[in-house]
């Protein structure tokens, strides 16, 4: 809780407050006076006294941040503390607006400071050596839990808390489901593997797809589709830099991947044409990407105030993950493609004069992907 | 519902649809286009359709005016729909800060028009027929509640809509209960009465008290202290005009009826001392007036939104109503003063130069009601 | 509250507790040691001790009765003491089930005892003397509410506490809607007026109506209409008796009002066939009658636990209300019915050997009526 | 849903339904049809038409069962369906009273079938194979957590959908917090690690403590406290067979644990008074066990609906945990044993004799533990 009076600032900190009897059951509490000095604020208080001390407060503030849309008891006490004091005759003055504090937040998240993409490195390299990991050990008959479980294994064992999103491990025609995590098929000779893992480390998120051979050799087929998407992930990161709009990226991206389609005679006419009437989105029905931090989907805004697209800047941290999905009963399609599903996502950091692939060091052109398999 | 974008505001009003059945029923509806010219709005609606048409208006809105403190359904289904909007990617923008609407709207209600004064004017005159009914009808034997019925036979009678709150009639030590309305007992001989009682004219408040002698005429001690109210009365009166405060009448008429107790030797004491310990208290508990108009006591603030009190401005109307309540049982004052309860009420309208009695011609004067009783 | 334990049963009440400076504004509570004599209940508490004392009533029991339909707080207090207790570890038993106590409540208020039927026929007393009062002032010109303030002003003059719902006073074609309330309309020579209005006396309803001509005489074409309603009516009481269901009755009266409008050529064809094409709902569009008691739409059941219609047994009191409505806009009807509004409604009492009419005292007959609006 | 009327009874199954964009997101649904088939019900709907569905099932019927207690919008959905069937004039019947139905289904649970014993089974000989690895990997200098993320390992390898509860490593003096699991302490020689950890297999929990040296041997102070525990254990597993309370299991408990704490001089004094005081709940403050099975902590009752203790019979699970947790700073305690925590867990079913140890296989005796630490 923070709250202004005139020319001051004063930060408010509600904990759970000591109890011997629940602490020999869940471990140590601050309390409030320790939690004032650790965490550096203003006040600290019990969260008993919530509605007692925040009715305090409440009286001489005009307007009240909080996450209005949020369904907590909290933020219906605070409603409820509101309208009391204003039926209060002794209570001269109390909210009587509402603002959405999760609005400023979001903006705040928008640019991350230095401290905060050292952490986003950190949760990658980790990442890099889950993913690493996994391309070593797949092999046909493995069932796709067993490299969940080794990638888990990895982000645990690495001080990671947990991971940042359930660990999609989609085999063959499975990839063609995108957020498939049933992970319970069996890894099959000739067929693809895809692997989207990222881990949680002290927060921050990360979010990284690679698609493998399960034998380690990719056919002329697959290779034809992961170069063609690979490229184009490859020529719109070389597009990032401050000024550009997510938009642009998105709708540079379907043209890049719809080109390559009518290249592999995936689709066919005028690429324009294709692109205008939607038709790419059968096989890339997907955003190019999203904001990255805190959440591996970052809820900051993609549009200002007056609903314009938001322009990057540095210090903006975002997903790049063009893919095609081909599934196995899409007759419309030649036979050499169909079931494979592909996805090649890397996290990008806007910097002042363009952009840094933070997830540079995880294999990823079919050489290296190749090597790592071995 | 008024929505504004950029320059423009425009009027939206949601409606009961027509049916045919339900007004066999309960009469006919207007119905959204007639509703639309009756009503001078720039568009209606039926209110079957308010989710539909509220979640259009709502996109491309970053303020929403609503009743914060309402536990109406509506309200939760504005919140849910703001709700929706955030979460719908295909819109931009949407309310993320609630105002409470009454705010303003209290405000505007604090200067009456020309024609609203007129219509409270007109309530007064029909109040004032049922105020000289009652004291021409009261006598002895008949229940409190056959006078509450004439009163409202002549409010009906006259077009007015309903009471503007419930009818008291008060005999002997019942007025000392401030919001007595069980109006079941029987008037006896020599007791006083204290009718409060106003009626609703076109939406607009009436709130008048008189107390009068049940058998037409005060003995000394009612007289007395009758007298030391009604001077009270007048003399508040006096102090208004644009710039005094409610406080200021407050704190004056505290004076004003402790003065007057000490004289007959209700309290005894220092003046000052006295109201200093809040001692006057206990036989003047409530408030000198509050503000009226479309509701008895019309909810508009007594202070500006940094919680300082309010000036009288041209065009407020208030109600100015001193009493004095002497329960039977308080053996702490002279006798004969025991089980006297009086109070006297009129509505006043603040003027440029000072102010008006509104209700003037209601029977206040000892004479004028030992007039009005016979 | 009622709690039954093993062998025994006992109540508990719950009252606002004693507090001065409440009854100094509101007048005088009990308490709850007073109300417990009062009330000869087996324990009285303050409401403010609800949860407390519920919290152990619950203990040690496994059903509870309440208003299961009810969204006032009170019952979703009762819920979460429930789960409190289902989930507090040294509480053994506490509700698994809810009942809706209306149900039995309902049951019970069926059949009424002789204290009961006593209040109806006093409110029926006052009623028929607001009616036969109405029918002497009434006369053309008037406005339909002052007839409405002068039967309320019996009413409240009578001791009755208030109507037992709004009155409706609907001159000329007003008549053809049904809960027609806003009453503003002039009176008109040559009018029928009709007038549904009861009173509540000591919590007991009453229901009637009666219609009759503005200026004293039935015109042929009105006399035609209201004899044939009046005839239905009567026929329709005389077959009430134990055993028969309201559905009989129902019917019985659907069958009578069309014959009677096919004489008069208000419907044309066969009566059956009008009654199984439901013709004779255009101008009979409500039910012939409903329970009566502390509501005047009392809300017990037609039908038993199985879904079978209930059979009528003494003591039950509901009323008889044929009426027949024909709009001036109807141009399928012969042009001098049209406007014609039609209710004939009295309160019937079932008996052992059949049924007492308890408000046969109020004119009915067209010589009556006529005889009483002069 | 169950629905019985008269003599059937009829199931019927809500799923999502088929949708073809949301299944390329998230896999593919069964949709109503294959779903009735797949789950061998009677019928089968989408749950978009759950109220429509429910509306009609729930005419004619008087009881509901459902989730009572549970704040789900579903369940207040079905009380707003009862409510308005009750007041549908078209509806002669609808439910006025309503069950909770988790009452007979933790009733149902009390009792495991063969099938539910056999998935029991599985789930611990995985969890075994996950504390036996812990206990061969755990050394000195580790991190908790690094035990953590390979007992998880083991679980998820092994096909476990997930574990059954947080995994607790607790090394030192963190064993002293009952619920410690935050595990990112590092292991120390010379302590001892106590690990709570079960995996959870198609369903079926399980539920093992294990306490044993960081550097793989006990020191003889830890060991006479583990063999004080572990005789506790052993002595209360012997106590099972059907007929036998909980209540009475827990009572010898405390006594066998009270005793060998006076035997250690961790407490002072005579055993029965010492256990009357309740002085030995500071060093064994929960439970001795809880029933398990769908649920780690089963929620099936320990009374009879009169509130009596239930008897063990056949086919129940449990677990038997006894522990004594010494804080490293109380000073009234021998110093050698500060600082020890020690609980051991096994899961036990009762059988028509007495009962089997299903988590027989888990490294128990001093011994065995040693042995397996190597």
């Amino acid at each position: 809780v923070l709250v202004k009076k005139g020319e001051t600032t004063r930060t408010h900190l509600f904990v759970q407050p000591k109890n011997e009897e629940m602490e020999l059951w869940t471990g140590v509490r601050l309390g409030a006076d320790a939690a004032k000095e650790r965490f550096e604020v203003d006040e600290a208080h019990s969260i008993e006294t919530f509605d007692e001390v925040m009715g305090e407060l409440l009286k001489e503030s005009n307007h009240l941040y909080f996450d209005l849309f949020s369904d907590h008891e909290r933020y219906s006490t605070l409603r409820t503390l509101c309208s009391s004091l204003l039926h209060d005759r002794k209570v001269n003055r109390s909210p009587r607006s509402f603002f959405d504090v999760t609005e400023p937040l979001q903006q705040m998240r928008l640019i991350k400071s230095d401290e905060e993409i050292a952490l986003i490195r950190k949760a990658l390299a980790i990442t890099q050596e889950a993913h690493h990991s996994a391309m070593r050990l797949a092999e046909p008959d493995m069932f796709e839990y067993e490299l969940q479980a080794n990638i888990e294994y990895v982000f645990k064992l690495s001080g990671a808390y947990s991971d940042a999103y359930t660990t999609i491990v989609a085999s063959g025609n499975n990839a063609n489901t995108l957020h498939y995590i049933t992970n319970s098929d069996t890894l099959k000779a000739g067929e693809l593997l895809l692997i989207d893992a990222g881990c949680e480390y002290r927060m921050y998120a990360s979010d990284i797809t690679r698609t493998f051979p399960v034998s380690g050799k990719f056919s002329p087929a697959q290779r034809e589709v992961y170069e063609m998407v690979l490229d184009a992930q490859l020529a719109v990161i070389d597009l990032i830099k401050p000024g550009v709009t997510k938009k642009f990226l998105q709708t540079e991206s379907e043209h890049l991947l719809a080109a390559g389609m009518v290249r592999l005679g995936i689709l066919e006419g005028d690429v324009e044409e294709l692109v205008e009437a939607k038709a790419h989105k059968k096989y890339f029905p997907h955003g190019i990407g999203h904001w990255m931090g805190l959440d591996v989907h970052d809820p900051c805004p993609y549009v200002d105030e007056h609903g314009h697209d938001l322009r990057l800047l540095p210090g903006m941290v975002m997903t790049i993950e063009p893919g095609i999905y081909i599934r196995q009963d899409d007759s419309t399609v030649p036979e050499k493609y169909r079931g494979i599903g592909i996805r090649i996502e890397d996290n990008i950091l806007v910097t002042k004069e363009g952009c840094e692939n933070l997830s540079a060091g995880i294999a990823k052109t079919v050489e290296e992907v190749e090597a790592a398999c071995r």
